[in-house]
């Protein structure tokens, strides 16, 4: 992959409040003078994996070419890899070796290869975005040979997330689908780790919306319609469509499904129809 | 207007805690290599096009060449239109056609052209930043030909946002100013929708502070001062200056005015003099 | 100094919330196109010097070449100069002189000039970032002849922070290390301002950490080992140890230290081993 410009895509835990964000930057441009930092999100919950993963997988598919730096690392420190991995369409992915990437790495075509990172001998403590992820990232950002950045591994031994589990089953003559919540964006957007077509047909008028138990107890049960857009819903109205990743979502046109339903990342829904 | 290195100016109400800015980024970079993009801010509260527009309006004086993409589009998915402005200096600004970016533009010289944007005509659910709004800013930035983002339209017709109410009035001897409040900053300032040369005179005194009834309730009068500059007050004192936008604003030095006398957007506050 | 590419590495107070930062970027990229800009952080709480010299002193050894600019500001408006220092390393470092760059600076070498920025004459109110700082730093990039940013003063005019007191006594066979806290970061880990060396020795199986009373009431008192990374904790210990900047930090594995214990910036802590 030659690029015009050099393009690091950036996602972390990390926050905006510390200076660590800046630090990366800082590093990155210290070894890319002319490279093009893309700042996906640092906003991933502390540690949350999984938010991290989903986050990367949605965004992806609309960046052009540019190595990916996806850093959400509970495990720094101890002995999970640091890695590199290499996916179909050319784009490399540097990130830590817990499942972060390679949702996303996978859906840019099959990871071909793959190297473990090398870490500083010299530090005892180190902050691994600054000393480890940033340095491989503009190397391979910079064109440099994918060896100076670490041994090559079996891509099969990359560490991957359980699957999220999606049912479907019957309830007498109508279907209950269930599934966990992937995503509550700043609008108040649920976003469901189900396909759009796994959901209700389009044009259902009455799909019931049911609550697991959460804190604190909000109203449990919702009609919605399954409908096209926001535009079919009346205001205030709650609808169930396929978003623009193509996931399910539920939503209140101009408000908030998960206020108004009570939703949170990481809880479970049941959709009826 | 031709550009020595392309450049986008982008404010929005997306928040920073999900990849909806960083996708544009990427959309932007991925068509226009050389791009430099300047996040005016993305913290605009959510569906606030008037505290966009203020944003924007307070801002874009200071800016150089380059396309302002501005997107708070509580009407998103409806029959609202999408736009590009060119304003009088020459500048583009892509926005949804709810007043958003009009004062911006307008300020920036006449309306002289506008076009309705082109929406990708397979996608049933669409995130408009990504597959509308950028694509359009990105085509502007990089010298497209302006009709190939879509047809002209009439610059009159664009959607306007109502003025906001400033009144004076005599109450015996004394000038009452009524006006908005049209931001609270991070510090706490408090700035007006009214011009510096509406209020008190140079030198007032005794400048009285009336708050409309909000909740919380709080202390509802205050005394303060028409001052120059900050350095005109004592620490903790409560003054009445002109702005660096040229506003009137209510600040207290070395801390919140808003905390000290209980104000947040949306309020009117009396000045009394 | 030559750059291939002006780079600004830039720290505030003012948040993302507003278009500040956006708007000095803004006057950045109009006076020098080309300018690379890394936000180090605009996450310093509001006027708090102390931490965001912290801050840049944690990132700038850690960048490359290029003019800092860091805004924490809460004289603004006063007779507080504004200057830029040079440091030994060749980095300018511009800022308004409370304290704030000035440790960061000499870590890249003795101060070996420094300048008192002009302001400009026709404005009453200003917005020192946008009006002063910025177009200072802009020409220390782009290699302005520094006399064009204003008049030479003695580096040793500049205004210092107190030092930070750090007391090390012995309790009978005990040694207690008495250390401010200079940082807890988003994650919770909390830093002290103390450097590695002075805390308990490697391998030290009982650290003890006493917390000065604070509200709300948490627990007081808390075991820790002397660790060398994350990684020798199990999850949910405590542990003490050299944090990536050399400074003794006290961790909780996969945990937020800062929660467990009750911690926040401003407050002391005493170490007993």
């Amino acid at each position: 992959m030659s690029l015009s410009r050099p393009v690091v895509f950036f996602l972390s835990d990390y926050g905006l409040a510390d200076e660590f964000v800046g630090v990366v930057h800082g590093v990155l441009v210290r070894l890319v003078p002319d490279v093009a930092i893309v700042d996906l999100t640092h906003g991933i919950p502390p540690f949350d994996v999984r938010a991290g993963a989903e986050s990367l997988a949605r965004a992806v598919p609309h960046l052009g070419p540019g190595v990916v730096l996806a850093i959400v690392d509970p495990g720094v420190g101890s002995t999970r890899r640091a890695v590199a991995m290499r996916a179909g369409d050319g784009r490399w992915f540097v990130a830590p070796d817990n499942g972060l990437a390679l949702p996303a790495a996978e859906a840019s075509g099959r990871v071909t290869a793959a190297r473990v990172l090398k870490k500083p001998v010299d530090l005892p403590a180190t902050f691994d975005g600054r000393d480890v992820f940033a340095p491989a990232a503009g190397a391979l950002a910079a064109g440099a040979d994918p060896a100076s950045v670490g041994d090559e591994v079996d891509p099969a031994s990359l560490v991957r997330l359980p699957p999220l589990e999606v049912t479907r089953r019957q309830e007498g003559d109508r279907v209950v689908l269930r599934a966990p919540i992937a995503w509550v964006d700043r609008f108040g957007n649920v976003q469901l780790a189900a396909g759009a077509l796994e959901g209700p047909p389009s044009g259902a008028q009455k799909v019931l919306i049911r609550v697991e138990p959460q804190e604190p107890p909000r109203r449990r049960e919702l009609l919605a319609r399954r409908v096209l857009a926001f535009a079919d819903l009346d205001d205030g109205e709650a609808g169930v469509l396929a978003d623009a990743n193509g996931r399910l979502a539920i939503v209140v046109r101009e408000g908030s499904a998960a206020k108004t339903i009570g939703l949170r990342t990481g809880g479970s829904v049941e959709l009826v129809w």
